[in-house]
């Protein structure tokens, strides 16, 4: 097999086990390594019996050669693992925050760290497919965005020029977004038949949803910088975001218009639809889908979109090979090209 | 037993067999009659074994003589059961809509139907009781709010005055605020692992937020009409609503400030509290309680309010025991005190 | 493109719905026609948007040539439908029971009604694929068996020899195996936090059980008939069935003994695997995967064996499909080797 | 106030904090103090906002005088709580299971913990309150059943003599009987969407149900040890237990006969009904009722019983709360009669 030699850090957690389900299928790829914490030494399968096809070992580092890595590890950690990977001449798809804003001292307010590798900050692409596919191409860091920033870019970007530079991101997300480790605010008991509003003093992810959208804006010429009150929220599913996003229009115009800009704007992309009525998670399971329903709402002539996607693929490990596709040259669907499954 | 004698109209939808639920240990209370559509002719434990103890048959109207009598029907279906009643001499108490707004053109617009008695809008009290008490106790007919209009009116009241007239309503509710009725969008393989927004060209319940907080703003001399974008959401549980309310504040105030506002207004009242922590719908569940929880985005200046209740309980049915106890001079919390079932 | 050409007749079930994801992506076919009773008239993404590559209209009946029909009406609509296709020259693969049982009085008893094409009893396979891969491969009519009886019988049949005739299953299901009409037994908040037991009375896949045990028993000349009492339990999930087993060792065995039996029985079979730990549902989840783990309760020197699957695919649409696979000479896991998403 | 006196130790878990919740609404007791590991020194409101009334500190150990402790302790260090307490004069209702078997070794085998104060074993009275009334009265100590075994218990008493000594218990239980520590089996990623057999190796209520149902036998000196195969089920819901028992019968009995049985012999307990139809977990919600439905599968001449309660509370703290009662010469129902909450 002459495919491209992968390498996944961390497989044990929910964005490592969901690169591995769906690379195993991927015909043009060959996962050699797959790394894990406190499972290091027992083989893939007993970790995760549904993974049986892929019987490797469970190593403490990526050993064999590999052309690309991703790396599914906490903030911090993942930018510690990229030198060595970058050294061995492998390319990498980083799924965790470290890259994501290009703005050291933001990163280090927002994640209370000092940055393992700030000079590689330049270097590393923001990996929202859709929106830097060109940069993606040659990049040797690719930053995967976040589950949240995905959703919400995915809403408002078509809409940039319409709107205010005020927006409101009421998201609502699943429960696998908190990862695998244990904590009460994933225990079944806690979450189940409850909902709840979380990071009320500012979430991590606000940061990189105002980069894009700034960045996104300047290249318009359209200038100022853009204000997001963005709010999470859990509710008791495993997999899905959806994000409700709320702007003043500057000039009256009808959800029509509102909707013809939209499908302009993702006309061709393969992963992202407009779609004729408002999109449920459930449309998104297990996809690489971005589903995008723009509206009106004419009493308070504000812009309301909805977006959602599953937040472990689109807004993680299928955008992560999406991401790799495009740095590849491999058609940009190969191995994400998944239904969704319903019901 | 020398109780209030309480008929339930239409026993087997949520709302009803809540009522039951909950009357069946009030102390001051004695059920005397519950109808239903198209269960009459069996008993009441037939149908809903847990009410075992409240063995009366289903009937297809009130026959016994009653003080008060619960309507817990369709819109239409409601008003159409109030004037027989009344001419009874019972005092009545509607879950419906059919007496919530004042303005007959209005419902008629909303609810796409001819009013049934229109005579008696005027007459009716809007029952959420912390805004409304006074009049709630002569009533003859107590409208009692929608499960919604409570969460976001707890939620904004104490705001108003603070912020400008224009308020953003995210509201998250569970599948029982849809009833018992069978539609495709309360089946359990389409809701769960699911989420979405509804009702995305306007709901219902909208009109009847602007109604009372345009009558509060109003007794304030505060003027202006509030424009309301109110948009609900589904998520998997049975029961919940978590309300987000987003208003952007005529002038700068901090959390505490907003918090300490919120405190007095709400001082002494039973069933609502202000929280020192974002509050979650699971901390409500099987309660009368509404909670609230106001906080201020510093980067917008926007008001933020997380308010959440049981929308069968303070959403519906425990209310409607509360303004019935105000009805009736009994103690406020009588039958209601229930603690939240947790976890 | 010259793969074989399929219809689904009644495509807005859940099976239906199954079979059009799995279809989609399966590469030696072509969906040409498919069927629905109510919404004959839209096109299929209209009704599931997720299907929206599939943009077939919904047909009243398959009218184009078609090579294969998967059938997923009710019973009694199912066998119907089947005449007119094989008069095409269509084979057919029948999600229904109607083919299933061998003795046509059995099936009048159980479904109440009188078998529309008695005369086809005797031609019909049934489409247990391990079981009787051979005559699938020829047939014109097979018999899709029940979502419970696959599990149950792959948890069995291994044993037959071992344990005395006398068999108990207490099976867990999800809601979606009860379809996609609406009932009580299927609304959200009924559902919803609750476990039950039913058909209490006998379940009409009981008898389909006792054939397909007896029929290995006969061959195996191993005689008697075998008495099944088969329970079924709904939990509140929407996908998968877990079977546990209970009978009685006629000889006593250890763990091992029995499981080495399992593992030869099941040795080069794709989708069915003897699991070293037992096996949870979403181990299965939307692949056609049946993991089976047999002990021994040393106590009692009983069997006992949990197997489980995803209903709706080695249940119900994946089986069909891997039935098609082997009448059309395919390779049997083409279109269906989903690897099962998790969590 | 003059009631009793009342400790919880442990009340940061699911036993403790429920135990909370019905005691603050039980108007024959006070509770003076709680305990708490992790979160001692914080009140009880910080931990769980739900129990906003019960404003008491989180002490190390029960301080002021009490006149009974509820023990929601893990096991061993349950006991070791105990001595001190009695010391004091209290009474215990103890939760844990260190005092439910009689027999040290049986313990020690199972609980794999040399047992802190054997010479207390034979003076606890087992508190299946049904079965052991007369001696709860006058305990000191009441060892307070596990959920399981309350389920089974209540499911299997009736029927012995009736029935062959070897039966069956295939038990189905909600998350929460897992507790509130942090485990993956807890996780609500691994859980929802998810069923799975566990304990397969034997579980430690299987000896509870054996001793209580020899401890019964015996009684009616009918005598042979009972062989108890013991299978529980994680499902994906909060709360709840649904034991589905299968024995065989030594003589042909109908349906109605053995039902007969079980109403005679529940006659006149506030707690436990013999239902008209199969019963549903959901039906016990939040209460303390044990559901229990008897029927026999005529094919196999097999006794078949369903049985359910909600965990938390007649398989936990209801009961305790019910021991109390008995214990201090209450009315039974005090403080727990609470009507499930449906849906």
């Amino acid at each position: 097999m002459s495919g491209v030699r992968v390498g996944i850090v961390n497989v044990t957690g929910y964005a490592g086990v969901e690169l591995a389900r769906l690379l195993l299928r991927h015909p043009q790829v060959e996962v050699v390594s797959v790394t894990g914490r406190g499972e290091a030494g027992k083989r893939l399968p007993e970790v995760f019996p549904h993974l049986a096809e892929l019987d490797l070992p469970i190593e403490a580092e990526v050993c064999a050669p590999v052309d690309v890595a991703f790396i599914a590890l906490p903030h911090k950690a993942a930018a510690e693992a990229v030198p060595p990977l970058l050294a061995r001449g492998a390319r990498v798809v980083d799924i965790s925050a470290d890259f994501r804003l290009h703005d050291r001292a933001t990163y280090e307010q927002w994640y209370k760290v000092t940055h393992p590798c700030p000079e590689l900050l330049d270097e590393a692409v923001y990996g929202l497919t859709e929106l830097h596919r060109g940069e993606i191409r040659g990049a040797r860091i690719v930053a995967n965005p976040g589950c949240y920033p995905t959703a919400a870019l995915l809403g408002l970007l078509p809409a940039l020029g319409l709107i205010e530079p005020d927006v409101i991101v009421d998201a609502k997300s699943g429960v696998s977004g908190g990862g695998r480790s244990l904590t009460l605010a994933n225990h079944y008991s806690e979450v189940n038949e409850n909902c709840q509003a979380y990071a009320l003093a500012g979430h991590r992810h606000q940061p990189e949803i105002s980069q894009e959208l700034d960045w996104a804006l300047q290249r318009m010429a359209n200038g100022a910088g853009m204000k997001v009150l963005f709010l999470p929220h859990l509710v008791p599913m495993t997999r899905g975001i959806l994000a409700t996003c709320y702007a003043r229009l500057k000039q009256p115009a009808s959800a029509a218009e509102v909707r013809a800009r939209y499908e302009t704007y993702y006309a061709g992309e393969p992963f992202v639809r407009v779609t004729a009525a408002p999109p449920q998670t459930k449309q998104t399971w297990g996809s690489n889908l971005c589903l995008v329903y723009p509206t009106v709402d004419e009493r308070s002539q504000r812009l309301v979109v909805i977006s959602c996607l599953d937040n472990l693929v689109k807004g993680a490990s299928g955008q992560a090979i999406q991401n790799m596709n495009v740095m590849f040259g491999l058609p940009e669907c190969t191995g994400i090209d998944v239904v969704p499954v319903y019901p």
